[in-house]
């Protein structure tokens, strides 16, 4: 058997690849849009991909399992376990359905389908068997290391009220099936650190049912109410995009478009006329560049591993969206990682020329100021971007605390006719509020060095980033 | 001034950016389909693209004026000599007409306009002037590094009868009056060494007027009669392709379309689909792989100097292509290339391994017998692929002589039922050639060192390649 | 804890960082010689690599522990373990030494010591504690998934009679040891599918201890000499490169030198210096150019998945080694898989252009003949190059069977003055023996289908590559 | 004839590939360190290099004629012209004497000798003959486009008294007797826009001689005194390393290190070992990350046009250089850049992680203010280090004039004890001045706007940049 698990660092995504060199044939399972990968890595060790599955109705990246099937001919096997309202509604290509109990054969390799529910109905597991024997499961968003899928997306990310506790429910019922699992098996989780579907993802790719029986706070209460209780306390806001994410997965996923073949220009009038019809100009320059010298009104998302989410929170759906950026290999990589949730309306680029274009032209680049922690003027309201669990028993006295995502949503909530200082926790994203605070309206300074700054001017000790 | 001189390999093309620096700005000359380079040199340079204008409606690649102007904003130019049948008909962007005496101006530089005709009726050169003192001219197909444009392409490319030798007529007076031009100005061509567009093209990339008017063969000709006569003669054989691309230049080109985006296959079925629906299998690895193993009926053209040409030749423009390619880099390479004439039909591509599903799904794979010209049996017929003037005094004695390109339209003038020896100057055509005569359904071997290795078998000295 | 597996596919390899983000801190297990990959991992997760260390003195690649130490800071741990003869004898920078039992802490990860010996006397393993909790074990060369680690090689390659059967006994012992360790602790193993350094390795990266359990043949023998009996069976010949390996490794490897930096010649007389003074040619264009045209004598190893370990059985580790290559991407790349095992004396490369020079000089060009199984002419002597595993009971008739790797030192097996036809299994192999053999001064044929091919014509069914 | 001229943007310096098709052989002119370049062009074109010679002993970048002909085993010719004292030195390889009126033959080309000094005594030119007519001429540092090459950088850079009178003499002789050659050959010069050796250097890449005639000044000055006063005034200046370079190209440059395969380092210790030894820590980060965090004394230079001018100012050649920069591509890019001018010192370079560790261990990282000119504070004192021409009647009332590249050796003029605020043109130099000053112990503010900022305050028009 050959297993390649393949991570995707924006959308913190593990996908899995299984063949039978024997049998010359492959499985893929939980594919994102980056189809090519599995194409190249199946021809690689001589194998071809017969077979396409996932997990579940995937709420944070864009599935590449119908691309997928579609290039390399292979048959696309889909949950139909669930109910009505969660059934895949795509009929091009044709999909297969999956019903707790069903195997898929490769070679000697049996994939086995477990019903899963919780993390959403839909949810189903793989457990592998090599000759017989069971290896270990691929277990989608149902167990994380360390953790186990979220209950409540359904309800908080996508509206859909009362899900939340029916799900956690379901939840403990499929933990409690697991458990009687052998410890011995590997459990191959879809995500890892980073991602907003667990609270406490662990940073090892792989882990043990054993080792998470042994430390999993989930699989060590044995009381459903106490589960369910604890469960849904304390989750991450959940990003905007998911509800989107959701309803594109099920309806049928595009093909990825040519985002890394993005056009260059150098017309003000097609940035201009860009902006007329509306489009979001997104500086993705390194934050020191932007904060130094950028467009009024360009919104500020830096290309870091946080990137997709950030554009999936601040960036509508249905905008189109042209970039900012130091070269061309990075607003290709930009707009190569918002398809990844499927924001595929990147429509052009424009170089660093085009902030001297639009100088010459008569208009005013902004410069932000940038301040330690220490410097904050004292009349400047100070508004903290962390998330609602980062800002627990860690707060700035007087700070008004908003979390980056929700910057627009809650708007009213921040101070009109002040100064504002943005800070975050060591700097990576509060240039990111900057940029949204400026798009409001406010005069915006940047507090380079966030919380870690501010704990330092307070006197205590100095804490590592 | 600035002036950067861009070498198009594939099509064996000049274009060019000439910019003021203390204006900003620049113009940009017989632009091809790569517009970004454009741009980005136009940045690095800190100079606008304010003006986007070209020679001629070229014949041999497709223009990227058209797209270059959309994408700056700069305002295109076109010629609007010629008579009613030469003028420009696409609309948008709106284009500015140019006529023999009229100028552009960027900052100290001016651009002046004289209507050159003969290698087409609406061709036109632009005079460099710095300062008020004229430097050089940018003479596009009219006057080459020692050569003249030919007149005849028309003719026999476009089909339109009769116009050849008007066309000499008009190129001859076109050469008087540019000969009246002081001796030391540079002289910009349009093409290089290697160009379909003239019969000696040299291998410098700049001439001045004095030279040419010491050492070409058409400045030294006084007498019209006798300059007609000679500027036809010995023309080599046009590509089939350059009636399209008049029509596509003049209609309009679209947008380079994300080529270098292909998308990878490795389904059988979307091979076989294809191959349904009449799309073209371009193999384009090296040909020693494509001899050692390839799908019956594919065509074969290596990624080399000439590809384009090639596939111009021996493509249709409406075909949908599928290509064979040894690793991502070379298939995005074929289908850009591809793009410089236009044939944007390139849809996907497969690795080595299609070979492989080919054959595991029971397939054959074909194998051509590859050899050296000294052992070709007797009972083969030899079929010479060189160009007409390849062969002229150079012949082999029995073989028959048809020039690669035309091969597909003389296939009449191949003997039936015969294995095929394919050969051509030093073994790099014979293998397109081979896989053109197998797709013709002949029995075929490869002549892999061509006219050179036959000479050695005729204990002729040997002839360095 | 954040857990990094590295997969180096030249020498079927995997090394290990992991970290505490809280602490910042990191240890690298197994490093190769590629020491760059950790520092930039380390650094795109803020930490710093602190710790350097191995599980035993490698055997088939060139430690980058040592390099990897100097270019961090970091403390480098070695194993104390295995008496005076297996020491780790260099002194820059100093290092610690590891016994059974003793800890290093990171955080709150507790790397602690075992030692596992068998595979090599001084072998250990870490066992991976988080918070105080058991995780995984790096297993180094004991474990692999689905087998154990070889305890013959120092007799076999390494030439240390006697001590084949007493590693046996040790690695009995160590076995019995770790499996009284809990069932579902993850096995991190060393070795991956390919490597020499077991007889079945898994393709999957890790494993559990209670699946090796249920399912590893080591683990079943209860009984000390069955399992010795066992364990010495049916071995695949190891390769010539492995003695040097564990010399260089322990008196201390060089830092990897800058061989991604090879310069380019295009001297004839560089050319032929270089063979004066007893240069190896290596040349490693893929195998269908190297067949129809090459440089007499030439040494050919395409770059594929095994090339550095061809290469470490092929040519001398005192041998200059000149590169001959279709591309500068290629004959870096093979200079950088060379000195994975630490052949680090490829001075220079060619391309293509070399041949032309070559035979412009006067001399001649090989061209190998490249046959199906089915054309090998009655005369030719069948020389089976596949390993000794591989040819039993899968044997060609009259066939001699000499490994490939095995082919200079057992010359004298090969039949003097008649052809012979080169096979392996499918055709990757052969061309390597065509080169060899022609080294040797045999004239040779290739058969390109090799063992799959001969069943073909032997009527059996056809079986898939 | 083939023609090929290369382009070195870091040392604005053009070199030349000639070759003859049909022989099949080549000369390289004036060839930099980058050797492989031409060796891959040759390749591409089928040419073999068997020639190698330069103008001149240049002053400005390291010479790659001696490692070409080692490379590709090439004569290498060099000048014998110019007495005793301007004789090359080295031995190894062999080089034959070049004299005025000697020829070397490639085919049908003829390069022909012409001994023309001025900018340095023993500077030859090269006439270019194709089938016995003139077409052009490499006139290395002799004619420029728009300029003569300056006769004072032996007086001002290599601090030779008296030469610079001498030379200007010899250089009036030299432009009278290439004034008697054809109006309509091409002149190819060694230097384009932006090098320091001479003063007007235009941005078209070749010109011809009856253009420099009727545009250049230095052709219209028939008295010999005239023309020595003029062209000694207003030269820039020279940069220190000339004189080192003189120096290695006479005794024979190195052949290029292995640059691009510089170490990465993330080791405290071995930073602060490499400081201990008097290492410059370089900086080669985009400006604005630079002035917004860096270590202490390190001295910044982006990578841009002119990085490897700056280093060679800035930098002495003995001196060893650790870089810190953005990645990878950087860091190696900036190692090439010095390779260029033979500054080989580099030994490793960091990524922006060693800014954490520093930080981690205790030392502060730096912050430079960055404001617009308008800004400034008033007690303040304003410096100014734009070149002394472009100084010239546009200064700033009250700043010190020190051009950036003198800082170090001028620093005594720098006033002491007060803040200081330097600025350029428009914001490019001015990070490096703030570098530069912080070294030598002051308090910076960085002038982000410079000049031109300046002038916007004082409410003159606009600039543009």
């Amino acid at each position: 058997m050959i297993l390649k698990q393949f991570w995707n660092e924006q959308v913190q995504q593990y996908s899995y690849l299984i063949g039978c060199p024997g049998a010359g044939e492959a499985i893929v399972i939980d594919a994102d849009r980056n189809v090519e990968q599995y194409i190249a890595a199946a021809a690689a060790e001589r194998l071809r991909i017969v077979h396409v599955t996932e997990t579940h109705i995937h709420a944070d990246y864009l599935s590449g399992s119908r691309e997928l099937a579609q290039r390399t001919g292979a048959t696309l096997w889909l949950s139909a376990e669930g109910g009505p309202d969660w059934q895949y509604t795509f009929t091009t290509p044709e999909h297969k359905p999956l019903r707790d109990g069903d195997t898929i054969q490769i070679g000697g390799v049996t994939v086995q389908v477990w019903h899963t529910p919780g993390h959403t109905p839909e949810h189903i597991s793989f457990l592998i068997h090599e000759n017989g024997v069971l290896q270990g499961a691929m277990t989608g968003d149902f167990i994380f290391v360390g953790d186990v899928g979220r209950p409540d997306l359904l309800e908080n990310a996508a509206n859909m009220k009362g899900t939340a506790e029916p799900g956690a429910r379901r939840l403990f019922q499929s933990v409690q099936r697991f458990a009687a699992l052998p410890d011995h098996i590997l459990i191959w989780p879809a995500h890892g650190a980073g991602s907003a579907c667990g609270k406490s993802l662990g940073g090892v790719p792989v882990s043990t049912l054993g080792y998470e029986k042994a430390t999993g706070w989930a699989w060590r209460i044995s009381d459903e109410d106490k589960f369910v209780e604890e469960v849904l306390a304390g989750q991450p806001e959940p990003p905007f995009y998911f509800k989107m994410m959701k309803h594109l997965n099920k309806v049928g996923p595009d093909p990825r478009p040519a985002v890394d073949a993005l056009p260059r220009s150098s017309s003000l009038a097609e940035f201009e006329a860009a902006r007329e019809r509306g489009a979001v100009v997104l500086d993705v320059r390194p934050s020191a560049m932007y904060l130094r010298e950028h467009i009024r009104g360009s919104l500020h998302i830096p290309i870091y591993a946080m990137f997709a989410q950030y554009v999936g929170w601040l960036v509508d759906f249905q905008d189109e969206v042209i970039l900012i950026a130091s070269d061309e290999a990075s607003a290709k990589q930009a707009a190569t990682y918002m398809a990844y949730i499927g924001w595929d309306r990147a429509t052009m680029w424009f170089g660093e020329d085009i902030l001297r274009t639009y100088e010459r032209a008569g208009h005013e680049l902004v410069t932000t100021a940038d301040l330690q922690a220490c410097d904050v003027p004292k009349d400047a309201v100070w508004i903290d971007v962390r998330g609602r669990n980062e800002r627990l028993g860690q707060n700035i006295p007087d700070a008004v605390g908003i979390t980056l995502g929700e910057m627009v949503v809650r708007k009213d909530e921040i101070p009109q006719g002040k100064r504002l200082a943005i800070s975050c926790q060591g700097g990576t994203r509060s240039p990111i509020g900057v940029s949204v605070a400026e798009r409001l309206g406010h005069d915006v300074l940047n507090v380079r060095d966030g919380y870690l700054g501010f704990l330092t001017c307070q006197g205590r000790q100095k804490v590592s980033v």
